[in-house]
């Protein structure tokens, strides 16, 4: 049974030790302040016990999966072992230098240093570390044990063979992962969720609409068919040609409400030379009115599901 | 039973006819093309039996729905009786404005016309027309029948009994309705969507990753939370003290990676003088933590859910 490390007890260290331990792993947590690592033992209990109320996973491993979860007494025990280091600091630069200096100082070589970092590249605070070519950002979503989704963001040092490591790993712990080709700061989902705020920001402020009402055009409506299909295999779907076909109808329509410009982002192009080939491998164009239908289905069972919900989230 | 007209049979025709008989609304079908309305009748009868398949409806229910709906030979056969206009005509500002203009001559005074339209503000097609006061915008999204949420566009000489009025008829019909105070270019829906997609476009296009991992991001990211709470409500649930404390904690962050401008959209302000009063009357601070648990808990019955589905979507 291979063992991983989780530095930092917060709710994001909890919920990457609920991550692994499920998977099999045998999980040290270790945190500078030893009150806070033993309250975040004890508060891994009823974390794992809610995965199996809900069925998540079987009853009878709940006290399987609490087996494998350790607290360790020093950053040379936790480390002790550890085919994988999860760093959940504060979101500051000068400790996230001093703490992952300390990290790859007591690692066994080769062992990667991912950090949940959500707002700092890596390359801001291992560029002068022995061993930077094994830190990158591992970049979970709150809560990390119940959303599969994971950015995976290597600096200009990242060995690619610590890329696909990691990578495998966390398929292996069903993680769902996002594997970018370069640092940008704030990586993908978060950039995405400050373009679609930034607009409903200013609707709200102008008076247009009310934040509830706003609210529902994505849990009543985009939010639906977001929930298994990304925005991309959304509109290869929304026209009879697929992806190109979808700019050439609807690209004018979204330039003229005045959102984005053609000279800085040039969607035909970028459908063309990017998104068809891509997004044709998995759906091709004569295989889209199947999709669509399949897409409905998922739609009804959907909101099926939602009707069997008791209390009414959306506004 | 009181009776819609539904003008313009193609796939949102369809879908709206297939809302309202539900509702238990007698539909009368028209389309220029008499054969294409035929089809749409003889297209209603899958559609119905699909959604007793997936338990949307009661299967005795079937026959029933498909009894209320029939197609009319003409406009004026189409428009007696009828206490509600749905016009699905092409998206043209000149066919609009003729359309509009023959409906409003022959339909009963203060009967609503709505049109749903995607991309043209209603003003620009009825201004010069008698009743311009009953007509309005009511976008559907596609399919009509399995998306709930609804945009009410009302024009600047909308009566707003009328906006009430269609409002009302639109919660009959069990749909989620979003009511824009003043008009805009794309309304909330597809300036939302339009927003998140000029990013995606931008990072796929810049090499910096693939379009199948950034869909991972939304349908095994954001996706998840957004198909039960929409984001105002998400940002209000990441924050101890609601949705003014996430804006201070990480406004910041998002203008840091280049998201907007504190110039042109100001989040605190927007929080401070619109959002905490109305996020906090759905959920004031207090009860924020057992929010958490309950976002949580739907997060927990959604993975399993989805993991009940066979066949995967997301990349």
């Amino acid at each position: 049974m291979e063992k991983i490390a989780v530095i930092g007890c917060g709710l994001i260290g909890q919920g990457w030790t609920a991550v692994f331990a499920q998977a099999g792993f045998n999980v040290a947590m270790y945190d500078a302040s030893s009150d806070a690592a033993k309250r975040a033992l004890k508060a891994m209990e009823p974390r794992i016990s809610d995965l199996a109320e809900f069925n998540l996973v079987e009853t009878d491993e709940v006290p399987q999966i609490l087996g494998r979860i350790s607290v360790a007494g020093n950053l040379e025990e936790a480390l002790d072992g550890a085919v994988y280091v999860q760093e959940n600091g504060p979101e500051d630069v000068g400790i996230k230098k001093e703490i992952t200096g300390s990290l790859d100082a007591i690692a066994a070589p080769s062992v990667p240093i991912g950090s949940s970092t959500s707002g700092i590249s890596a390359s801001r605070y291992c560029e002068g570390i022995a061993g930077r070519h094994r830190c990158l950002v591992v970049h979970p979503i709150n809560p990390p044990h119940l959303i599969p989704a994971v950015e995976i963001v290597p600096t200009p040092w990242t060995d690619q063979n610590i890329v696909s490591r990691v990578n495998e790993l966390m398929l292996q712990c069903r993680r769902e992962t996002i594997v970018l080709n370069e640092e940008i700061d704030g990586f993908i989902v978060n950039r995405l969720q400050g373009a679609l705020l930034e607009e409903a920001f200013k609707l709200v402020g102008s008076g247009i609409v009310s934040a509830t009402d706003l609210d529902k055009a994505i849990c009543d409506g985009l939010g639906l068919r977001w929930s298994f299909m990304g925005p991309m295999q959304t509109i290869h779907l929304n026209a009879p040609d697929g992806v190109d076909d979808y700019v050439a109808r609807y690209g004018k329509m979204y330039r003229g409400f005045g959102i984005g410009s053609y000279e800085t982002v040039d969607w035909a192009k970028i459908a063309n030379e990017k998104l068809v080939a891509e997004l044709s491998q998995k759906t091709p164009v004569a295989e889209i009115p199947e999709a669509q239908i399949d897409r409905d289905r998922k739609l009804m069972v959907l909101l099926r599901h939602k009707a069997t919900q008791s209390k009414r989230d959306c506004p």
